[in-house]
């Protein structure tokens, strides 16, 4: 048994420093790194990588929205043709502080409202991925199950990675739990981690009502805003390690 | 006989529109592409290069300043590292777009008060020498004769591009008469079409004493914006093409 | 008989140039002035003021999104709050420049995808009615007549200006033909002219199905980008003259 | 005998929080508030002015260069005369949630690079108390003894603040120490409270070469990011307080 385990970083502009990567970096596997639209200026991306590789912690793009005052957190309506164009800007932006650095990307994840929106919206997932597959056909969409983006990513023929929220529940239909509602999060790391571990070795996962709902993932998602998120994610980790469950980036584990 | 004609190309920005592309694009040989710091959006960058390869016009880089309001013409004080970062960032995400139309970046121009402050300071020079090479080490330098920039250029190895300015006039030093100076610039047409034969068939150019400068160069700038300019740029095509001198983009003319 | 005319002004930013307002400052008597966010730069402000004060042309307030790439024209999904402080920030910025200009700041009209939102929108209406009332009771808010603008200002007792688009037609409910239907625009300089002249002398316009709809209007909006749009605030603006109707500000004309 | 204390203030960033203001603001009697060009969006801008006035702290402006990503804090090279329109946009902008809260605007410091370059350069000077001096002819101009831009304040008839700034160290000249020197900074918050007592009481201050130097501050600079500058702060604060000296903001006490 394996999984990987993604979580933003780079998040920095200029002076304004955000999250706590160099700590949370030791419990993942994946990192999602940001492009410039929405956070993350050169300099970071640059240090970011470069840390990344140091850790062995594989690299995939972060694109957002233009928006640095917003943090790519607001809906902008744009047409999907504008979100091609900006999506690919983003991707060539950061491969080459990859390539400098000799690291392989290996993923895209959508950040913050583009990932919002475009996991219920084809036509705006479609201008996201028709972007990557331009780009780079050898890139792994990290996406929800069962929304349009992976939809999308599977009709051009890319491959993807099914994303599991460690601090969020699940609805008896498989689906997140609203954030407006007051059962969304998981507080507790032991019980983040109990889900993990079953999600992993018995494909399911207790829903806010109490039944068990069959889910699969291939990427844990976990956050380092906050003392509380690396404690969770440092819980996860430690879990993983000892039930003996391989921790290993998604490109490694799946076939091209 | 041969010579390359650039221009800067691709500066609008969203909503706000700059230049004449269209029209100059058919006068000129390799286009200096914005790269979204000081202008050109990532839909203006898609445009722009997809119409450069209609027009069988070769694609460099022109990044410039990370300040949209100013337009990169705002002399900033910035580290030789943050400009080795924004140069590699802007080069990246250029990238993508020629890779996108499969057409090859062939050169580099910095814009505005990049590109007048690197022709004066080795260090700034040496990070934006450093951020191409370190991109992809085909690449071509344009600059200044006898400036820092082709000076850190050649130390690298890197090939480079001698500009010859056909709205402007030189000193009997052969460097460019200062802009607050009332004889800087060429207005006459035919005065800049004869200025630039003279140059190229017989390596010299008149300065404003009168007296004869020894001279070379490898591309001719000139510009885009305001009726006249296109005046120019076209008069000084039109003479180029009738005395058989052959256009041809840098790229296919140096030995790499 | 008595009318206000308005158009949008003051929208260059930097190096970016928008719109001939010195040409269309001659056809209006109230200016709509960006304030700095989707466009208007502090520079522009302070000229643009100048040039009304100079043309005897009434200033008003622009204000719009955060997003000077998108021009303010794209919708993004704000909270009520954050749009009271970004349209309260902006109020105060241009008030510098009136002041400065010892000119009166007349009304406020939001911009673009803010105009438009508020429009339908009356909480987000609301935030903005009450960021002008905060900053100054005198303001006269323009609006669309039966809009939840124009609803929010008048509930909080503010001073109204009903708009009447010149370019543009309208529905048999009185409503504006969408912009995506073929007949949404008038085109013809003497039929908008004719048009407007029918509105405030019998107070109708003719809808697109060929009825006759009851309709009113405070000031009417004409636009500057463009020669056409020019064609036409000029040929309404000398019919009204010939009509010996009486152009003047909106702020001039209703009682406080 | 009596002191004011000032702080740099509400330099958030949408999601980019900076500083530790809540906790700062019970060691200070004047805010400097950043006004959105370099940090402070309006909803920040909004909320410190509402702390401060719950504080009892009065509230200044700290406008800086239109340079979110650099913090202000690369210099610029910008005319006078956008310097002029760049700093009266921003009294605006602030005096609006000045005047919602009825807190008096009380003072202006310029922030970070354009401070120091305002500080050797007259006509950068001249511009930026133009600007004030325009705006409101009460507002008290911060800034280093001997300097540029308290000559300038003076010169126009502005009500001005000589600075001492805590955690730095003097030159037997009266001049601060370069910070690439090694003992440019007070690192010992007793040795950083003494200091003051001394200025204060004694108007002297020791400099790094042991001689005592005269010198008199009208008010004393504390920074707050960070937890050592907190420290220092609370430090002063205390000392200050024990010693019986009244901490006033700066309005209350000088001469109109």
């Amino acid at each position: 048994m394996k999984i990987d385990i993604n979580s933003d970083m780079g998040e920095s502009f200029g002076h304004f420093k955000v999250g706590n990567d160099r700590e949370l970096m030791k419990y993942i596997t994946s990192a999602n790194v940001a492009c410039g639209f929405h956070a993350g200026d050169p300099k970071t991306l640059h240090q970011t990588i470069l840390f990344a590789k140091e850790m062995g912690v594989a690299v995939g793009a972060h694109p957002g929205f233009y928006d640095v005052r917003g943090f790519g957190r607001k809906g902008i309506i744009v047409s999907p043709e504008e979100i091609y164009y900006d999506v690919l800007y983003q991707l060539g932006a950061i491969k080459a502080f990859t390539d400098v650095h000799q690291v392989r990307l290996q993923h895209v994840k959508p950040h913050g409202a583009l990932y919002n929106m475009a996991h219920k919206d084809l036509e705006l997932s479609q201008a996201i991925v028709n972007a990557i597959y331009d780009f780079d056909k050898n890139l792994i969409v990290f996406g929800i199950d069962g929304g349009k983006l992976l939809q999308a990513a599977k009709e051009k023929g890319l491959r993807i990675a099914r994303e599991f929220f460690v601090d969020r529940t699940y609805q008896n239909d498989g689906s997140l739990t609203p954030r407006t509602k007051e059962n969304a999060y998981v507080y507790d790391p032991n019980e983040a981690a109990e889900r993990v571990v079953r999600l992993i070795k018995e494909k399911r996962v207790q829903a806010t009502d109490g039944t068990w709902v069959i889910m699969d993932a291939d990427t844990l998602c976990v956050h380092g805003d906050g003392e509380h998120a690396l404690t969770l994610a440092k819980a996860v980790y430690d879990r993983l390690i000892a039930e003996q469950i391989e921790l290993i980036p998604i490109g490694k584990s799946i076939v091209g």
